[in-house]
């Protein structure tokens, strides 16, 4: 074990991240160490980093929440995981393990929560401390590459989709398809649903398409909610991941009597919800946010058993302020992994 | 079965209802005749006499939806009920039977719905004809005038609080303590929750505390979003009977996470629903229109039950220009009904 | 029309059917007449011949419920469907549309249901009268020989999967890879369902394997229980569609922890349920019949889009003595489907 | 703190309890000492010391598992409680928190627990050990006598009744007014549920009545089943706290269809559950074991509120083998609480 290691520190919010050496953290009795073997890069991690959310991170920290790796060293007390063992590191570092949330299968939900890069330090480094209990445990079958966007991306649609409450056999559009839509169509025809996939890219679209979409909907071209009215009577759900207030108008519009719309972006401002269809139609709409340590295991497990594959692109941990400016110019497709080793 | 009744009819949308004398309708095979015997004015009347929602009714028409009777006629092939029963005459005047929503015991979605006091003559007249598979069984042990407000208010309130998803032992806010909300606090009860009431007057908010509810917040003295967070962590629902945009906005902020609001007002417009909050604290907001069948035989079977008991003024059908005109500058306390015979 | 046609009738419980020309009926006012053009031949089929259920139906009359066809001729107040439309008759004739069973979606719990084949004519003949609320709509994909047995075999065998609470990406047994249990594993598939197909017969298992199970054991080499308890920790749900009592028990030890096990067929007799067992790793044991009206568009929409295919053999109506002899002995694999014109 | 403590031990399984004086355990980092106040006596204690469940405790072993106290002395390293806090020690003593069971709030299905009074040692001696994770909290306006049978009977009836899926306004039948089905009543009236209770004592019967239960019925004088068909069309829920074979049948017969029976009694053997039945009427038979700490904390809420209270009768911990054999031969009404200080 190097007693330093590499990592992006951010010394000032809203300044570009240093990359330097520091020290390797030393697990206490209950955490384990991570080395950190490819970390995506998500867009949390941008407004971590610009500290543009109501509660701002304290500097200096190191961002990231994507990161998989194996296991360098555990904690006395600790159990349920052992030296080389592969996990993930996701958003949720720990949470308190009694409230009624955490009581719950809710830990999410947790007051007490601490979150991976934001208020403890994260991924982007090459070597991370995490609890063993709120780690994933990556299946066999999962490469480095493909199981990191997981980590966050994959289980946040993954819980936003079972949050429509779509069955197997009924329909859920899901509208953008980045970074995460892009899993949320696998995720879906995974979970027996019929997808339409919304977008305004046609390149985005052919993906969607490729990746099993039933209907792929360009939104320049057609209203999505009155083709999706007119074409299946409305779907049953629709999840979005796009951040535009147009895309949550036509969103909500697309659904059904008795519809779901969940929300997993988190766009400044309000909703303008519709009271009278949301009442006379019976519609739900819903926030969620990341998911469970349940929602994570079954997430990795679908990724493992080859049906959902993230689509990224390799990068480097040097090249972290060039892969925010793209990313907040919206400049990227798919997902960026970062290769740490 | 005299050959004319009389009956407060809408010739034309905003002007006042004529009170006149109109021919007893002949019920057809499936349909059933029922003589009012009383019936609650709604604010959705008030909308139907105005024609100020998106649908208009066609002129003429009798408006009243809350009505209560005797059966006094039955069409040839009517089974179910018999002349003599006591039934209760609801806005759902009948649906299809076979849409998926229909099949799914939601047929107040079914799109071929038609509803009483809208686009069928309703129950401001001597009679009215009904569908016998879509009006409430009244319990033998509940009077008339208790009886109608049930139809519509009680069930709409009852089905409101079901849509919170608050379980027996959990706390729900209730926003507006009027002629649907003073029955959404006994409802609640009766249900096993705990009852937060709101309201701006103190005359209802004593009226609230004397119906179980066990905290009482005046929206004017402190902000209730404020108040319910710090004694209870906030509550698990809310019902918005208010339609004021203040007391939808205190409402959202009075949810702990993993709360649920339902609305059951139409106010025209749009609710802002802040994103953040939405999907940090994994919040659901929902809309709830009046009550499928089964929800009114639970409705009226709490009313029969002596758990469930509406205020109500009796007045006469002559006035009904009067009580609308009181009701549009929000003059009335609880609910009116009119005694018919 | 023609005045007559063929039909397979009992006149005594037991004996042999009679083929025989009998009226064509003539449908009432909200009944169709469907041309029957396939239909498959149930277990129920050969119970209704012989007789031997506690309710016994009145001779003479003409089984079969897993009936498709054309609707010859639409009673003059149907609206919902009309001549030409192709259409599947289900073992739910028809339902009383009102009681709390109906109001809320589970029609085929009503105590005044009638069905076809047993009380009421059924399929075997050149035509029956259905009622348009309660027949399948089938897709203009789906051929009238794969068609018949989603009416019985099909609808049941997925609505049993749904009773089992399985989720996506969670594990079902499926005991029994018969007639029902052939075209469960398919259901469970597209459903998102990982499948464990429990058999003792190698060809069944084969089959099995080839329409996606995941995992195929051989109950006459392996205890399924201790299998399936050795390699998942047991499974979230089992279906039980073979009826030896040692099926059932291996069904239920095969279950994990707050597992739940549906049952589909109806052997004689009562499942020895282990209250140990049961109270402590919190089991829930199901009976699920047949299907509702949704549950069957449900399950004949995913047979059009080709996620299920029925394995059947064509015979026609002349030889049913013959094909009971062989089914009391066992001796069909998969489903016969009589082709009927 | 005294070094010692009076304890009542089990030297060998099936013979006496020897009371006698043990050494005060000290607390781990993560643990808490608990100072018992009372403790109940429940049959679950009877198996453990007579070792005739299949895994058997070790000796020697303290038994005991309702108990309640102050927090006399807590580990280093816990924060959740601290020395003075009230709390109650359940049968569930800790699990892994973090096994699929666990990471869903069903932490009584974990493989991996740990029992009060069985494996590990209980609440029969002055004090205890118990992880501040799992304990109860208890409600200030609760007494230490009628707190301590909240903690096994008063969670696992108020479990098992969430478990029949009866929604407020329906009807449970509960099986059995002993020590746990007195307490029943009174949950279930709390939930606003509809109450039928059955035994064959009057004495009991005129206390179900005296708690709230809307029907009682004596079933040596009438079959329940016919009854509750008769009067009701059967119930939607029935909670079998008996034990005998005659009263699972009975309550299985009581069930309308749809219904739900939970089950929480452990006597030998199995139910003969009858399969023609369960199918047809799609009834759901379920076993239910204690509750989570979900299920302790809102368990105890209803009792601080007034709305549950246990009969019981104050004893003395040198009275316990007095007190097995009276419970063994059935002579025990309501419940036992041994006074400790």
């Amino acid at each position: 074990m190097p007693g330093t290691m590499k990592a992006a520190v951010v010394h000032t919010l809203g300044a570009p991240l240093v990359i330097e050496d520091v020290p390797v953290p030393e697990p206490g009795p209950h955490q384990i160490l991570v080395k950190i073997a490819a970390t995506g890069v998500c867009h949390t991690d941008l407004h971590a980093v610009k500290g543009d959310w109501p509660v701002k991170p304290s500097v200096p920290f190191i961002p990231g929440h994507e990161g998989v790796g194996m296991v360098a060293k555990a904690g006395r007390e600790v159990r349920r995981v052992k030296e080389g063992d592969r996990v993930g590191v996701p958003w949720l570092h720990t949470a308190c393990g009694y409230c009624p949330h955490c009581r719950t299968g809710w830990e999410t939900l947790c007051g007490a929560q601490k979150n991976t890069g934001y208020s403890i330090n994260g991924t982007f480094a090459g070597y991370t401390l995490a609890d063993p209990d709120y780690v994933g445990r990556l299946p066999d079958t999962l490469d480095w590459g493909p199981a990191a966007p997981v980590l966050c991306a994959g289980v946040t649609v993954y819980k936003g989709l079972k949050e429509t409450e779509v069955k197997p056999g009924e329909w859920v559009a899901i509208s953008g398809i980045g970074g995460l839509g892009h899993m949320a169509v696998q995720y879906a025809k995974a979970m027996g649903m019929h997808v339409a996939a919304i977008d305004v890219h046609a390149d985005k679209l052919a993906l969607a398409r490729q990746l099993g979409a039933d209907i792929a909907i360009d939104a320049r071209a057609a209203d999505p909610a009155q083709a999706l009215q007119a074409q299946l009577g409305g779907v049953h759900g629709v999840l979005v991941t796009a951040v535009s207030p147009k895309a949550f108008e036509q969103a909500f519009g697309a659904l059904r009597p008795h519809g779901t719309m969940a929300l997993v972006g988190l766009p400044p401002g309000s909703f303008a919800m519709p009271i009278f269809d949301t009442v006379l139609k019976r519609i739900t709409v819903r926030g969620s946010i990341v998911g469970t340590r349940q929602d994570l295991e079954e997430a990795l497990e679908f990724a493992g058993d080859g049906a959902v594959a993230a689509h990224f692109s390799w990068d480097r941990l040097e090249n972290i302020n060039a892969i925010f400016a793209r990313m907040e110019q919206g400049g990227i497709d798919g997902r960026i992994v970062l290769q740490m080793d």
